[in-house]
């Protein structure tokens, strides 16, 4: 398929793979363990049989990447290496590893009626992702999905075209050489933009959708779509430093929620202080971020204490800087801190730095985001960190999933009822 | 307001509702049990109080039907006499009774890193629920909505809004009495239909739409909303009974699934007969709807076994009759009453009948409905059957939450992290 078919025909076209889709769903719903993780073990040994196939395909998108122009940034996630090849197979190997999720029955009780009634975890069907071009995510992708007996539709980023189709050839000998029907996974083949527009408005084929990529791309998908969306929108993170903190574990955890990585979304990008603390804190904090190229922009209170740092404008508090920019802020007391948070945070991740009991209680109590953390930095919010494996993203969403989403955010739970010929009065 | 008002005007009118639920939903989030407890049962005390109003707006609403002329069922939905309060103030109070979900941590563990890692429930914010001219569902709405710490928008049908009102200022008083926020329930005060396309388009103030009503209703809602839908739509239900079932159980189960209530969601709509059986069981069932004048609709096989069953079309599988009709078909064995339910089904509930190990446990795991039984009726599909203490609708979407939803489908868990200054490498 080439970008001049009509949008009529990319509809028909991911229709099929729908409905191709939807059958594999009921096979996948009851393959077995030993079947699903077969397969991601045969994937893994198909990626290690074709490293040639798949860097040569890489090499074509990447040509073709450096010919329309793409920026470094996106030519180095476009790139597949041998260390990156490394890394997919081995993340395959892990999700073999991890337990299934699948038929796990919780709170199988008898009720007042003599039946049993518990809930079972089951898939939730077909599973849409929707990604930029980073080859390796068609293999996150598709081994969550596949663990977690779901079928999946993956629709990459044009500028990958060749590397996933390559990638799809080791996904399909690997389901074939496992008995699972080779539809479980599907790469949509086409370039065409619109493949995106029929993809989150085929409600009678799609389950959910996963975006991954830009804001701009996720909005869109919300906006647009018909299927549930499992989203991740901004990380727009606060560490809070309490005047009862622990002043070396503040000064730890502001340095290490900014500037252990700057380009992911559980780094913070606004530091709240209390007025109580700030003249002991911010000068030595301050000083730690300039020696590792961080940029401040404070508050006027802020600034009285930093003269050196320059002024935050409004629109700083609701920025994702994902870069060495960090805004700052006095406030009054925790209060001050979580109205702040309120207003201006996207629910991702916020910290409070105290050795106060009744105050970090209400802290973790009263913030209203995916994860809210005592004494810890914001870094650890991620779906390893927590323990879950591997993970699909990081929802921002409120219902279904928040935070971390891991092969149980790919699964729902069916109520399930055990009687012995019982009626119901 | 009046149906005159424009449609921008009711926007901004919902516009404000919606600022204000905001406010109240973080009062609410933090409210502690007892508070809520209070509220729910200053709500009753007010509804005893007010009986007379209530009635004397519920007679303004019925004689304004009458005169529009809806029919007897629409009216009888309408109508609140003392029998009905009575009700309301009993499920007010059996709410306050329910344990409160909100704020239970589970799965704190510690993870390699140092630090512990858990989720903690938590209220979803802002509900809205669209409803159709059913006084008491604002009752049952906002009760399980102010449980869970929830702040909630109501938009009732337009001929039930004398009623709505009326109820609406019991709450407000029960809510003023306890301390919390007058704005936690809201009732929508226009008539206007603009007011329900407005809400369903308001992400930043609402998280999530309960629909409740009929299926045109909730096929709009799921079609324009831009909020995430909790939604219920068909309930095309079947009980398969096996030829390994034990036949008075399966007598006693295909008698009740149909004829316990006819206009219910779990009512069993077809009834699937292997056929090693279908000979033994239908005429003593087919008896047994006779007298209680339920109409056969049967496929070729059952009208040779029932030649006075009506000839089942097509579309008799797919229809949700809600009525005292019955279709009926004869399959050769398991798998073939599987892929029914699978194309004919609407993932609602369904049952097998069957003294079977290995095909009870196939059927549990493989069939792809919100509740799945084993020799129990399809009627115990229900939230208090289920120990849920109270039921905001039965769910048939797959991601949230599937099945009965009752307090637990309100809330959403955030990850909780405690540390003693821990950093991420």
């Amino acid at each position: 398929m080439t970008p001049t078919d009509t949008a009529d025909q990319i509809r028909t076209q991911l229709g099929q793979m729908g409905h191709a889709a939807r059958a594999a769903a009921r096979l996948m719903a009851r393959a077995n363990t030993a079947a699903k993780n077969r397969a991601l073990r045969e994937i893994a040994t198909q990626m290690e049989a074709q490293r040639a196939q798949l860097i040569e395909a890489n090499i074509r998108d990447m040509q073709a990447g450096r010919a329309q122009g793409l920026d470094a940034a996106l030519l180095d996630r476009l790139e597949l290496d041998n260390t990156r090849i490394d890394d997919m197979i081995a993340g395959l190997l892990q999700v073999a590893d991890l337990p299934d999720p699948v038929g796990e029955i919780e709170h199988l009780r008898y009720r007042p009626s003599g039946i049993q009634v518990g809930r079972m975890r089951v898939p939730l069907g077909v599973v849409g992702i929707i990604y930029e071009s980073r080859p390796n995510v068609t293999i996150d992708a598709a081994s969550l999905c596949l663990k977690s007996g779901n079928a999946t539709i993956l629709r990459g980023g044009s500028e990958a075209l060749h590397s996933n189709q390559a990638i799809a050839a080791c996904i399909a000998a690997g389901l074939r050489a496992s008995d699972l029907p080779e539809t479980a996974v599907q790469v949509v083949g086409t370039s065409d933009r619109a493949a995106v527009g029929a993809l989150i408005t085929m409600p009678e084929y799609l389950d959910v959708i996963v975006p991954r990529g830009g804001t701009g791309l996720i909005e869109r998908v919300s906006r647009e779509a018909s299927v549930p969306v499992i989203k991740h929108l901004h990380g727009v993170c606060h560490v809070y430093i309490d005047d009862r903190a622990d002043p070396q574990k503040a000064f730890d955890i502001a340095l290490n929620a900014k500037t252990r990585r700057y380009g992911v979304c559980n780094a913070m990008e606004t530091l709240l202080v209390a007025e109580g603390i700030a003249a002991e804190i911010l000068p030595r904090l301050a000083a730690a971020y300039e020696s590792k190229g961080v940029e401040l922009r404070g508050c006027e209170r802020t600034r009285e204490i930093l003269p050196r740092c320059l002024a935050a404008v409004e629109a700083d508090w609701a920025e994702e800087y994902l870069a060495p920019l960090l805004s700052i802020r006095v406030v009054a007391d925790m209060d001050a801190a979580m109205a702040h948070i309120a207003r201006y945070g996207s629910g991702h991740t916020e910290a409070i730095v105290s050795e106060d009991y009744s105050r970090s209680r209400r802290f973790l109590t009263e913030v209203d985001s995916s994860s809210v953390m005592v004494n810890a930095s914001t870094g650890f919010a991620d779906g390893f960190e927590y323990g879950l494996g591997a993970e699909i993203g990081i929802s921002t969403d409120k219902i279904h999933a928040r935070g971390p989403v891991g092969l149980e955010g790919l699964t729902s739970r069916k109520w399930i009822v055990l009687g012995d010929g019982h009626i119901r009065q």
